[in-house]
């Protein structure tokens, strides 16, 4: 039998989502074949990939880190480049189906629709692409007729859920949330958190900026916009329900009344599998799959949407729509990243969030250069507060 | 536009499927139409039937009530008929598109198979069809080309959980079990148990016969063994989880370890309707949904099959085949009729059907009239015992 070789660009590839790509391809390796990798600045751990992979072509964004690489793999058949020029080549390298958007941020937009344009498959891992840019992304995607797979478990169950009905019939969607590690805490409690408490999330292993979003529930509403673009449903229809065991990876309702959910243990490995080899299913290495006895019991809550507010804000963002998910996004990058840094508290990151949405002048349907624009602005405004000495309003 | 009329014969449309059944064609006149019903004597129901949904055939088993119909109705033009001539009648009317079997026991299996060769849709709530007749069903229904859609809570969600998805990836099935009213007790608390405790069920509003089979599990082994024949899957790939919120109606298990389910509130109208629409899905009249911050939380267990071992005596009938199940269901149909008569005890029902499957020399592939001497002898055999004095030889 011949098998075809699916030939994968992971842009992203030493983070979380791309890790676990490429030990996919490792289980898979007469299936799979990466033949592009691009990453921000970690070469370390590029050139072990690089070595176990073989890539013919690899991009790392920071030019200097791109030039020490190719010195370390001068004995291999690779072109290094870099920079967003290098970014693009990678997305739409000619040999390659599918494209895993695995890097953070809003840098995964142009990559995204330049892989779009050259009529690649998109396994998305990046949430900053539909969630700032959907109004771009969808009507691309059906012009061009590719596949856009979702790799997020939430996203996923639900992409799982629709899957042979028909989508018009489905009334409601039922976005699980673990509620983090902060979950049934009020705002007074969430006054001194650090970064330290905020990085311990009880089920997932994941990168800090989505770790400290999932313990402000912002992660929640980005894929609540998320979802609303994959699925063409609006923000109304798209309800998030708290459960802590984050089995029920998430719902679809549909007009009779009827649920469909998708249910499995914790596991990234799982959508990354299901994005690259869709439609068909393979069987998963190792594990047991869940046990329902074992697992006795699995409860709901609603989101404390009072304490948590940034997930308020998101669905705010979100009906605003325009260039207003940008400046929810921006100012939650800037304000994560200097809550890590220790510069700033727990509450300041849904507080600037709101600051950000307060003073902007919406720009309906943005192009990609207003949104980048926009984004620019945030993180300038957010700056500007938070260097002239920020309190929290809200603690 | 004009909408096509789906038409519709009922058997067994006073029992508690059938009144149910005829809810739905109420709520959609425009699509629905009911074009025979059959009943087994309860002519003062049938009758107010009748007179409201307008069949041109119906069908009283039990010809001394057939005549007495007929009478009623003389100032209808309605064709009266009686006995399995007239079932087969109906199940063949030349005019129907689908036929729904929800009358109770092995009466179902002759009409079912004469409505498959006539090209009928069946929509089958008659479980003693596919546990008895499975073999000879399943074939059929494939060379016919009709559609066999399960009308029950469990096989709906199966079916829904396997819908767009490739059947051969399916690597298990979880059916789930309330664990009926005597969950948690243990044999010698259920020595006394009277037939007016085992009929209180905790979730669900439905026959006699069923309410029972619930209680001491039987039902679910029953389900065990139909699943297997509709899902094209071995009895080692079932397996049942209790849930006693009755909301995961039950799940598939896929290669990859993703598990579909379906959920809803414990209501039979939701797979009636889904399977006499399929594949459409139609709004449900009045009710608000699952509401999972209400539910707070949803539970599991392994089931006592040492105390309930009804359901282990229906995995071992399911694994020998041939005529066994058929002895299995019949022993338990007579022994339920002894029990809710007050004429033997709780645990005397699957004590008898062990003693009926003991005694049993099976016929591999049994033809209808095979089932049927089986279904005799059975009953022949289990008459024998319970007449002679029996005394339960478990408690």
């Amino acid at each position: 039998m011949v098998t075809y070789m699916k030939r994968l660009v992971v842009l992203g590839s030493t983070g979380s989502i791309g890790t676990q790509t490429l030990e996919i391809v490792r289980e898979h390796k007469e299936e799979l074949k990466v033949t592009a990798l691009a990453v921000d600045s970690n070469i370390e751990a590029l050139e072990r990939q690089v070595r176990e992979f073989l890539p013919n072509l690899v991009c790392v964004y920071r030019e200097e880190k791109a030039k020490q690489l190719k010195d370390r793999i001068k004995d291999l058949p690779v072109k290094v480049v870099s920079g967003m020029e290098g970014l693009l080549e990678c997305a739409t390298q000619a040999e390659a189906d599918m494209v895993v958007t695995a890097m953070v941020g809003m840098i995964g937009i142009r990559p995204t629709i330049e892989a779009i344009n050259a009529g690649k498959n998109i396994a998305l891992a990046n949430k900053e692409t539909l969630v700032t840019a959907g109004h771009i992304i969808m009507p691309l995607i059906k012009e061009k007729k590719v596949e856009l797979l979702p790799v997020d478990s939430e996203h996923c169950a639900i992409f799982q859920a629709l899957n042979g009905e028909d989508k018009k019939k489905a009334s409601k969607i039922l976005l699980t949330a673990s509620g983090g590690p902060f979950r049934g805490r009020k705002l007074h409690e969430l006054k001194d958190i650090l970064a330290k408490d905020a990085l311990k999330h009880p089920n997932w292993v994941m990168g800090q900026k989505i770790t400290i979003d999932s313990a402000t529930l912002v992660n929640k509403g980005l894929e609540v916009m998320e979802a609303a673009w994959l699925f063409d449903m609006s923000l109304d229809s798209i309800q998030v329900v708290v459960h802590p065991q984050s089995i029920i990876h998430s719902m679809v309702e549909y007009v009779d009344g009827s649920v469909l959910a998708q249910l499995g243990l914790p596991d990234m490995k799982l959508p990354i599998q299901y994005a690259i080899f869709y439609p068909e299913r393979k069987p998963m290495e190792k594990g047991e799959g869940l046990n329902f006895a074992r697992l006795k019991q699995l409860t709901f809550e609603e989101p404390d949407m009072d304490t948590f507010y940034g997930l308020k804000l998101a669905y705010e963002a979100g009906r605003i729509g325009g260039s207003m998910p940008t400046v929810f996004n921006a100012a939650n990058e800037w304000a994560v990243a200097e809550f890590l840094k220790g510069k700033i508290g727990f509450l300041d990151i849904p507080a600037l969030i709101s600051e950000a949405m307060k003073q902007h002048q919406v720009i309906q349907k943005p192009d990609l250069k207003d949104i980048l624009n926009t984004e620019q602005q945030t993180y300038d405004f957010v700056r500007g507060i938070t260097e002239s000495g920020y309190e929290p309003s809200t603690a």
